[in-house]
């Protein structure tokens, strides 16, 4: 297959795109990656290819896939090896509750972290708390979500663990204090060679996270 | 089958049950009922079922499986008659995406009608009518979502239009002069035994709108 037959739309700060990313590395599907300049102005491409104009979008010879966790389970099924869905019915509407909750909670529950001042920053930080413990309870004893092998849950859970140096350090605390077991498994996830190929150091992370809350006016 | 071995945890306004009352009405799967009092407090199963204690709920054989889009993709994959979702992995992709796409656009967007007073009213109305438009650009000149058989954006789309009666009197418009194609499409729709069977009369979503409004004092 020639690299070109898949195509990335990207940005490399965004933990949706790492979710894609990681899971092209887990399928050990070539690619190519289109940087998007998303304060500079979005190309036609991705404007014509995704009707909420965001990235990631998958081009798969030449047909877009838009939204994260929709593009991982259409890389999970048109690529079958290392399947990163579970066999039966439930345990695939399991593993897609859980990236549901993920994705109606993480992100802005970290947001309302770095983008507060204040007291605000203790209520979002108490928040952000409560729903790792949630997810902490999910995974258990278990290595990974769905059990021994790395998978959905866990592709679409680790991507936005790449913010999480910034929340703890506007936030001022240390999640590992809180939620042992999803910390361990942080770490254990993030030796992977998909994962640590893909996510961005800590400090460039913060770098971009300070410089985004100046730009917001969240700084004094 | 016993009956009992599919349960829902129902309430008879909400779109996202109706959804998945549709979905096992299109399989020929019975179940059995429980609806949940929304305002006089939800049951113990409901509040363990869901770490979001929401309806919808479905129990299969005791075992709990919540958020209506997951509901219904796991009905068409544990009872395989008249699939809802397409064959390919791309057309599987494409169908997620309306799904999702009305579930982060359409209930908001008719909130924003019926919530508001005076100007907001008719900005909701603009926002709304232009997401639906969306939506008709992705129907075209089709049948239904996916070509000619009634299937996953369907159901998860026409549970939706189960309000927009209330949309349209609160906002004083007809979806009809802006958006013929979709309108066909709900007629059409609310033509089928299993979407007849589950929608609502029309009066009674006004009547609850219009209680609810009085009770979160968007009225005068």
């Amino acid at each position: 297959m020639s690299k070109a037959e898949v195509i990335l739309l990207d940005c490399w700060i965004s933990p949706f795109c790492m979710r894609v990313k990681i899971a092209l590395e887990e399928k050990g599907v070539a690619y190519e990656s289109q940087a998007e300049d998303l304060f500079g102005g979005k190309s036609e491409l991705l404007l014509t290819s995704n009707p909420h104009g965001k990235v990631p979008v998958l081009l798969h010879n030449g047909k877009p896939v838009s939204e994260s966790a929709i593009i991982v389970a259409y890389i999970d099924e048109s690529w079958s090896s290392s399947p990163l869905l579970p066999p039966c019915a439930y345990g695939r509407a399991q593993a897609r509750f859980w990236a549901d909750y993920i994705d109606k909670k993480v992100f802005d529950a970290g947001k309302a972290i770095f983008m507060s001042k204040g007291e605000a920053v203790e209520v979002g930080k108490k928040d952000f708390i409560e729903i790792i413990k949630t997810l902490e309870k999910a995974l258990g004893d278990k290595d990974f979500f769905n059990g021994d092998t790395f998978g959905f849950v866990d592709i679409i859970g680790i991507a936005m663990t790449s913010w999480f140096p910034a929340y703890e350090k506007f936030g001022s605390f240390k999640l590992e204090d809180h939620c042992p077991k999803f910390s361990a498994w942080i770490k254990r996830s993030w030796q992977r060679e998909s994962v640590a190929k893909v996510i961005p150091e800590a400090e460039k992370v913060i770098e971009f996270v300070t410089m985004f809350r100046k730009m917001m006016g969240a700084e004094d």
